[in-house]
């Protein structure tokens, strides 16, 4: 069993544990825990295929996977350890053969007509919410390691864009997207973790701006939001210039919004209430009058997910645990005119909070 | 109203009409239709929001749309013609002020969980599958132009590609892949269709590679499965090229894959079912003796989504309708060697299919 086979079983052992807490299956061993999140079997299990299900039994040995045909292969590379179920329909297949009478499902991760299908199974299928979310809260050092790289990539893409003078008025917003996307892929990125944010002048004040054809102009804000993916793991980073000298409005909202974000920046702790977080930077931007623009959450967790648990926000019931990352991105947004947005991702530690987007946050004219 | 507005209208009454007869709900009007698939609200709407409920009432003027703050803007750009809600529970927003007590949802669009928060709000939740999916299969002239778009930039891109001998020994799967993804934003594509497959020698035998740092080598098949996305609409097409000179092998699994294709492309027809044209294809493989290596169904259909209705394959049970748009792409793969397949995007048209992706097919030796 190699390294990471080893990390997989004892991600297991804990969903396993989880799971019957959640559901209220019996602790003899009886019950058993299917899971059909791709992102938490990949988790589980390290395969990436795109049809799976993952069934986790009373004991390790009766941990099996299911997936189809197209990945017959993938499966043994990536999950050589578990035993694997070739059939299209994974959760039906794995349901058929669990030798228990009631199964913890995702209740998050089933469509109602799948359950409806799935129900007339056999086993009794019991709700559960978030059991491997928790977990995967936590990053173990690897996955840190990962998220990271696919900061370091960021940056330096970022830094290569504006040594290559790629942010510059007559470029459009689509092409400047595409070409901070290039610098990533040439530095190792797998993917972009999500759709590339190049918003010039009066975009900028729309909180997720698709690039478009408009032409960047001296004057303007250009607010960038962005990240890689490496080995499955993504980086969360957003930046804004300003094209030229700054208005005075365009100052006084860059260092409101970089003084809400520093704010939200030193809230983050192990134990924190990500109310109490999302909290300090909105103190910041509400008490010079802007509480109002300030229109979305401060942060989420990132990981596997580009969005993924805890969120960060004004509605928060759940508090910050030592090893999760997390975003923090506040944003002032003034309509017609153009909005700033500041964001990092950074890793909660009792020592403080560890920066891994670099990035300087100082206001930057190009 | 514009003439999109009139066709998002149209569409909506069709979506009506279908729903109460899938639920059941009184033909007097007494029901809603609570769409909650947000490739289904773009369909209906026009709305592109990540955040979205649509609710069809009982005549035209109850018709409501929900979204967050976030999109304040965008939706009145994209979907005027509705009144909008504005609250991040999009669904309970607008169950919570429908006025009748049986609502139609879509049962293949909501999570159990979802579904048990929102069966608390108040009206009676009627399951529904495929109701919008089934309207969505048959393309309007609107569709099939940007489908057909969509196709003629990845024909383009693959050519350009060619033409600059980017498929070539001594590059990577990745580098190819990035190559030929430049080249069609370059052409207009908005992004791609898809993660673009370039899989290269023994690689070649893995339906659904993802690119790697595997160098391409005289002698490989290369097969290239790949598509740009044009305002929302989808291309799919695969060709699979020769380094050097082909072996027998080669010729011989190239010819047959080929000739299956041309078998499948032939039996699309309106009113044919799904599963006779899959049969088309896959008995000629079959009777080559390569059967057990054609290891997936013959073609999907393709549209605001790269997998939509119709499934075309050995279990299907439906039938095509004219104007629907499918893919064929039979393939054949040897595990170990290497694989074939070869995929095009059509129109089905009682005077015969129409080919929108118009890239040759006879075996190209690079």
């Amino acid at each position: 069993m190699d390294a990471m086979a080893d990390i997989h079983a004892a991600r297991r052992a804990a969903a396993r544990q989880a799971a019957r807490e959640a559901a209220g299956t019996p602790a003899d061993g009886a019950g058993a825990f299917l899971v059909t999140d791709l992102t938490n079997i990949r988790y589980l299990s390290g395969f990436t295929g795109s049809n799976a299900a993952l069934l986790l039994g009373a004991v390790p040995r009766d941990d099996v996977i299911a997936t189809d045909g197209r990945y017959t292969t993938q499966i043994v590379a990536q999950a050589g350890d578990l035993p694997a179920v070739i059939e299209r329909d994974c959760a039906g297949a794995l349901l058929g053969r669990v030798p228990t009478d009631r199964v913890a499902f995702e209740a998050d991760a089933m469509t109602v007509a799948e359950h409806t299908r799935l129900a007339k199974v056999g086993p009794v299928l019991l709700p559960t919410r978030g059991v491997v979310e928790r977990l995967r809260e936590v990053k173990d050092p690897g996955e840190i390691e990962l998220i990271a790289r696919a900061c370091a990539i960021s940056d330096e893409a970022l830094a290569a864009l504006i040594a290559a003078d790629g942010i510059r008025a007559g470029r459009t917003e689509a092409q400047v997207a595409r070409h901070l996307e290039n610098l990533m892929y040439d530095r190792g990125a797998e993917d972009t973790a999500f759709e590339t944010i190049v918003a010039s002048g009066s975009h900028s004040a729309i909180p997720h701006h698709r690039p478009t054809d408009a032409v960047l102009a001296t004057g303007d804000f250009v607010k960038i939001d962005f990240g890689a993916r490496y080995a499955g793991y993504h980086a969360d980073i957003t930046r804004t210039f300003v094209l030229g000298e700054p208005a005075a409005w365009q100052r006084e909202i860059y260092g409101l919004v970089a003084h809400a974000q520093q704010a939200g920046r030193e809230a983050l702790a192990p134990g924190a209430g990500t109310r109490d977080v999302d909290g300090a930077a909105r103190a910041v931007i509400a008490a010079a009058g802007y509480g109002d623009r300030f229109v979305h959450g401060l942060g989420h967790g990132v990981g596997l997910q580009i969005h993924e648990a805890p969120s960060v926000g004004a509605l928060g019931t759940g508090t910050l645990s030592d090893g999760a990352v997390v975003t923090v991105e506040p944003g002032v947004y003034l309509p017609g005119r153009g909005g700033v947005r500041i964001e990092d991702t950074l890793v909660v530690r009792a020592a403080g909070p560890e920066l891994l987007t670099r990035t300087g946050k100082d206001l930057i004219t190009l």
